[in-house]
C-alpha cells in the first residue's frame, strides 16, 4: 500500500479545477461495463481486508482525540472501527457485487414509427455529493454504492473521523484506480468552507445527500441551486385501532417504541382509538416495562392527553402538551393521544408527522386500507413495527438514507435511487416536418 | 354556468389558510380511483365545449388588451384561444381519460417473511404548483394532467391572460366539483407577490414547476426550499460523424435548425468531423436555403470556426466564437464547428450543451453507441431531427415540459413525472427485536 496524502483543496479555485475533473471522471464512469465495476468492488474490499491493521490503527488516532476532546460516547462508539467493522465493510462491497447493475436497465421502448425507436435506459446520475456524520464505515458503503451505480462521488465526512477517511478514501481511490477505474471518481473533501464552496457548483455537482441534522439539511437547502436528496427527522406514529387485537398491539408498539430509540424510524407518538384505550393502554404501560426489565434499558415516559392519563392514573404520565405532538425525542419518552375515529387518527399524522413512517394496528382490512391510502408518508405499515423502514430490511442491500423527499426517491434510498435515466432515440433520417406535414404518422407501439 | 369571482387571496394569511385547504384536498385527491377522476376530466371538457362562446369572447378582452399595450405578435399569437383552440384542449383531457391510471401502480412486491409483504405503490406527489407562460390551453392542460395524476394544483398564468385563465379555472373547479371531487384541490394565484408567497410553504407544496426564461427558473431556484422541476434552455446539437451518410445528414441538420426555431429542441450548434466536413458543409448550406424558400422563413445565418469558413468561403459565414457555442439562438442561426473525432464531439456537448438534446448523424453504430452511452442528455438521438423530444411525439399524451433536470423526472415529462410512491408494509404483528435476536430471518423473496 503507497500511502499518498491526498492534494490539499483549500484554495477555491484549485477545488473547482478538483471538481471539473470529477465531472469528467463521472462520463467516463457511466461508460464502464458491469464487470468492471464488479472487478473494482472486489479490489476496494480485498485492498481493506489487506489494511486491516493500519486502518485499525490510524482509527484508533481519531478516537483517542475524541475521547480526550471529550466527546459523547455514542459519537465514540459510532467512530470506532477496529478489524471486525472493517470486515464487515469489506462483506458489504461483496454483496453490492452481487446485485445487478442498476445501470443499463431499459425502462421503456416504444416503436415511434417503422425502424424509428425510443428507448428509456437507466443510466449514473453523474456527480453526486455526500456529506455525513461521524462513522468511518459509512465512507465504505457510500463510495461503495456510488461505484456500482456508475458515479463519481464528492465525500465529507464528520471532521472527528479525518485521519481514518483519508485513509479510507486513499485506499479506495489506488485500488479502484488498479482496477481500470478514472482516478479521479472519488473525491474526499477536508472542510467545511468547501462544503459551501460546492454548494455554488450548480452545473457540475448533480445531486447533493447530506445525512446529518434537521436543521444542517435545511441549511444545505437554503444555500444551493443542485437538488438535496434529504431526510429529514422521522416523527413516527403507531395507531392502534378499534379492531386492534390488544397483544399484538402492545408487542408492535413496545417495539415500534423499545426496540432502538436512537433511530429516525423510531415511534415518538401513539394514537389509540378510545374504544380500545382502556383495554390497551394499562397493557402497553406493562410491556413498557416489561421491555425495560428485559433489556435492562431505561423505562419509558409516557406523556399524554387528558383521558390518557385518566386511564393510566397512578402512573406517573405527565400532559402532553401540543409542542409534544411535533417532537422527535430519540428517546425513552413517548408521547399518547385518544382518538375519535380513523379519520382523527389520519389526520394527526398527515398534520404533526414528518411523513417517514406510520403503522396502523388493526384486525379490519378495511381501515387498514383507509389508512395505508390517505396516510401521506414514505413507509405505512400495518400491523408491525415502524422500525422495519430500512434498507438492508426492505432487502435493498445497503441504503444511503431514508428519504422523506417526494421527488425523485422516497423511503430507503438503495441503488435504484442513484440512478436517473435518458432517452435514447434510433432513427434512419427522421425528420419532424415529415410527421408534421403529415406524410408519415407515429405509430407508437410499445415494445416492452 | 355560474361564474363566481375567486376570492382575493391579497393578504399572506389568507393565501396560507388557502393553500392549507390545498393540502387538505391534496390527501382526499390521493384516495380517489380512476372511474371519479375520468368522469371529472369528462364533466370539465363537457363545460368548455359547452362555455365554447363565452370563453372565446372573454379571451378578446384579453388579446385586445395586449395589443393595446404593445405586446409582441408571438405573445398575443400564444395569448388566443378561440373556438377551434377549446376544442382541441377539450380532446386532450378526451385523451387523457384513455390513457391508464398512473395512481396505485405495484412498482414492486417483496416477501419479508411468511405473510409479511412489502409493496412499492405509485401515489400522487401531493400539492404541485406551476407557473407558466401566457397562454390560456397551458392552464387546462397542466391542471387535466394534475387531476388524473390525483394531485392538487396551485397555478399561476401570465398576468396578459388573466381574464382568460379565471375564467376556465373557475370552469374547471367547478366542472370537476359537480363530479364528486374536492372543491380546493384546483387554486389559481392572481399576483406575482403571491409566488413569493408560496416559495416560503416548503411545508405544504411538494413540487414547484417554473415554465419560463432561464433567468426565471433559476430565481424560483435559489428562493425556495420546495423542490423544484425546471425545464432550462435547450442548447442542443447536431453532430454529423465521418461516418454519416451526407443525404441523411443535410435532412436531419436542417430539420432540427429549421423546422422550428424557437423551442427549445431545435439545433443551436452544428458539429462535424473534419472528413465530412468538405462534402458536407456546402450541402447543408444548400439545403438551408431550400428550406427557406419553400416555407418562405428567413434564410439561416451560419457562423463558424476558421475551418468551415474556410470550407464555406464566400457564403457570408461570420467567425463564430466561444461565446456562440453557448448561445441558444432560437433563431434562423446556427454556428458550425468542425470537430477532430467523436471524442471532440462527445466533449464538446457535454462542456457546452444544457443536457436537453443532443443528435448524432452516423452509419458506423459502434460511434452511436459510443456517443449515446457518453452524451450526458436527455435526449441522446442517432439519425433523426432534435425536434422529436417532446411529450406528444414520444407519445406520453400531453406534457408538462422538457426537464433538464435528472433527479425525478428527465426529458419530456408527462404523467409519469407527477407521480411519486409509498411503501406499504403488511405483517401480522412482525416486530424488529425478532429478526434482530436471530429468532426469525428474513426471506426476501420478490413476488413480482
Amino acid at each position: 500500500m503507497i500511502y499518498t496524502e491526498q492534494k490539499a483543496l483549500g484554495e477555491p479555485s484549485a477545488l473547482r479545477a478538483e471538481i471539473g475533473k470529477v465531472r469528467d471522471a463521472a462520463i467516463a464512469m457511466a461508460a464502464l461495463g458491469a464487470p468492471r465495476k464488479n472487478e473494482a468492488l472486489k479490489a476496494i474490499a480485498r485492498s481493506l481486508l489487506d489494511n486491516i491493521d493500519i486502518i485499525a490503527k490510524t482509527n484508533a488516532l481519531d478516537v483517542e482525540k475524541a475521547q480526550k476532546d471529550g466527546l459523547p460516547s455514542q459519537i465514540i462508539k459510532r467512530l470506532q472501527m477496529d478489524g471486525k467493522k472493517v470486515e464487515a465493510v469489506a462483506e458489504g462491497l461483496s454483496d453490492l457485487v452481487e446485485l445487478p447493475d442498476p445501470v443499463g436497465r431499459q425502462l421503456m421502448a416504444t416503436e415511434l414509427d417503422d425502424g424509428f425507436i425510443l428507448r428509456k435506459v437507466a443510466c449514473p446520475i453523474g456527480v453526486i455529493g455526500v456529506i455525513f456524520e461521524s462513522r468511518p464505515d459509512a465512507l465504505v458503503q457510500i463510495a461503495g454504492l456510488c461505484l456500482k451505480s456508475g458515479n463519481a462521488v464528492i465525500l465529507k465526512g464528520g471532521s472527528e473521523a479525518s485521519n481514518s477517511n483519508r485513509l479510507l478514501a486513499e485506499l479506495i481511490k489506488e485500488a479502484s484506480a488498479g482496477a481500470g477505474l478514472p482516478g479521479d471518481w472519488i473525491c474526499r473533501l477536508e472542510t467545511r468552507a468547501q462544503i459551501n464552496e460546492i454548494l455554488k457548483m450548480d452545473e457540475e455537482i448533480d445531486l447533493l445527500i447530506p445525512r446529518g441534522s434537521n436543521s444542517f439539511v435545511k441549511y444545505i437547502m437554503d444555500n444551493t441551486r443542485i437538488p438535496v436528496l434529504g431526510h429529514s427527522e422521522g416523527l413516527c406514529h403507531c395507531y392502534v385501532d378499534s379492531a386492534a387485537d390488544v397483544g399484538l398491539a402492545v408487542k408492535v408498539a413496545v417495539d415500534s417504541k423499545t426496540q432502538y430509540v436512537a433511530v429516525c424510524n423510531a415511534a415518538e407518538t401513539l394514537l389509540v382509538h378510545k374504544d380500545v384505550a382502556e383495554a390497551f393502554l394499562p397493557a402497553f404501560r406493562a410491556g413498557l416495562a416489561g421491555a425495560a426489565r428485559a433489556s435492562g434499558a431505561p423505562a419509558t415516559a409516557v406523556r399524554g392527553c387528558e383521558k390518557t392519563r385518566r386511564i393510566l392514573r397512578d402512573c406517573g404520565v405527565e400532559p402532553a402538551t401540543d409542542e409534544d405532538w411535533r417532537t422527535e425525542y430519540l428517546d425513552y419518552i413517548i408521547s399518547v393521544k385518544i382518538m375519535e375515529s380513523l379519520d382523527e387518527a389520519i389526520d394527526h399524522i398527515n398534520r404533526y408527522g414528518s411523513r417517514h413512517t406510520d403503522a396502523i394496528v388493526t384486525g379490519d382490512a378495511a381501515a387498514a386500507g383507509e389508512f395505508m391510502l390517505r396516510v401521506d408518508s414514505a413507509n405505512v405499515f400495518h400491523n408491525c413495527s415502524t422500525r422495519f423502514s430500512d434498507g438492508f430490511r426492505y432487502g435493498f442491500g445497503a441504503e444511503v438514507g431514508v428519504s422523506t423527499s417526494k421527488i425523485h426517491a422516497r423511503g430507503p434510498v438503495g441503488l435504484d435511487g442513484l440512478v436517473t435515466y435518458k432517452y435514447l432515440l434510433s432513427g434512419n433520417g427522421n425528420i419532424v416536418a415529415d410527421y408534421e406535414g403529415g406524410e408519415r404518422k407515429f405509430t407508437h407501439k410499445p415494445l416492452i
